[in-house]
């Protein structure tokens, strides 16, 4: 059975939301946030420290985006995958990786700077050089869903999971008062997926049944 | 004919480099760095204003790892491709992602936080928190090239392009002298690859042609 490693709302929760999007049994392990420090054991399976770890009989896998496109192209029969071949095939792809490596990424940067860090190593202009890159780059996501939708091959896919995860990001943040109008229907067409609120009850579920807080960490709330 | 927008050593390096190792005919657009700023018209094509903006058709793309695995699929004759179903299948798209999501971004902090930014924006601590986060996920490269060889499959994929190029920004920003024993040989590895060789010189006499600064970004020197 799949192993997902995961903390509550982290990017952890898009191979989360993958495997209720899929009905894919899995089995869900709990960590506190950041486990490199309060989970100091976890280091053994994962030496980098970081959530997600997925584990798939022999595969194993780190990165939250490419597990949505793993899922799908191996636990989807079709659904939620653009194959290679299709016309969309790389649009699927340039979203998969904008996800994260775009849309994401400079997230972190506000997290760490404005409540990660100690009080003397914050660093206000760095969040707010983050926050205005990130708005920036969203633009692309206002483009492709201005006539509703989803964001490529006519239909939901993987891709919207994944950059879905970098919108529910900016909530916490704070962030999502500034999405676009277009961005703003599509965050909340995507919160009304049941698989979205199956996940949400998952690592809630999960959290209590493990001993690990069930809220958001203390930083994302 | 696909159509590579690209400035020199920039990310954009990933699918040109791509582009040679399949022998894939292209026409290379050359742009000074960075676009938004001195060539103000490239707007028009990317309204993001950034590099790299591929064309291929219908097809239109600006993440450069998922442009690595695009063009392994399309392209590729399954040279360079780890296809879905293959074991390696998983491995192959983690290394994807991380290459640009985690190996790359960190070190674009550097970059604009000791390079791009005016004295009074620069931010050294943040240089160095980032430096330090991309040195400690190449431990996750240095594991998987211990017994020489490359990422994945048991051979050279499209992941070890996409890896590559991070190794390459590494090298240019002063990094390379810190990589693991490993690390090191694999990038010697890389290095001596004939469309490496040829990649370097098609970007270096397509400035040329194009009127284009032929040296890697003032602050990438």
């Amino acid at each position: 059975m799949i192993e997902l490693y995961h903390c509550v709302s982290a990017r952890s929760f898009r191979p989360l939301w993958m495997l209720e999007e899929l009905c894919v049994p899995y089995r869900l392990r709990m960590l506190p946030f950041p486990p490199r420090v309060h989970a100091r054991q976890y280091l053994e399976d994962n030496p980098l420290g970081t959530v997600p770890l997925m584990k798939d009989g022999a595969t194993r896998m780190t990165e939250s985006a490419a597990m949505c496109q793993y899922l799908a192209a191996r636990h989807g029969d079709g659904r939620l995958d653009v194959a290679a071949g299709d016309p969309a095939h790389g649009s699927y792809l340039n979203w998969l990786h904008m996800s994260d490596a775009t849309l994401t990424f400079p997230q972190t940067l506000v997290l760490r700077y404005t409540h990660f860090e100690p009080a003397e190593r914050r660093q206000p202009q760095v969040a707010q050089d983050y926050a205005r890159w990130f708005l920036a780059r969203l633009r692309a996501v206002d483009a492709a869903v201005q006539q509703g939708g989803f964001l490529c091959a006519g239909r939901f896919t993987a891709a919207d999971v994944a950059v879905g995860y970098a919108l529910q990001l900016a909530q916490h943040l704070g962030l999502a008062r500034e999405f676009p109008h277009a961005v703003a229907g599509y965050w909340q067409r995507l919160q009304e997926r049941p698989a979205f609120e199956r996940a949400l009850q998952a690592q809630h579920r999960a959290a209590l049944e493990q001993g690990v807080d069930p809220t958001p960490s203390p930083d994302l709330r």
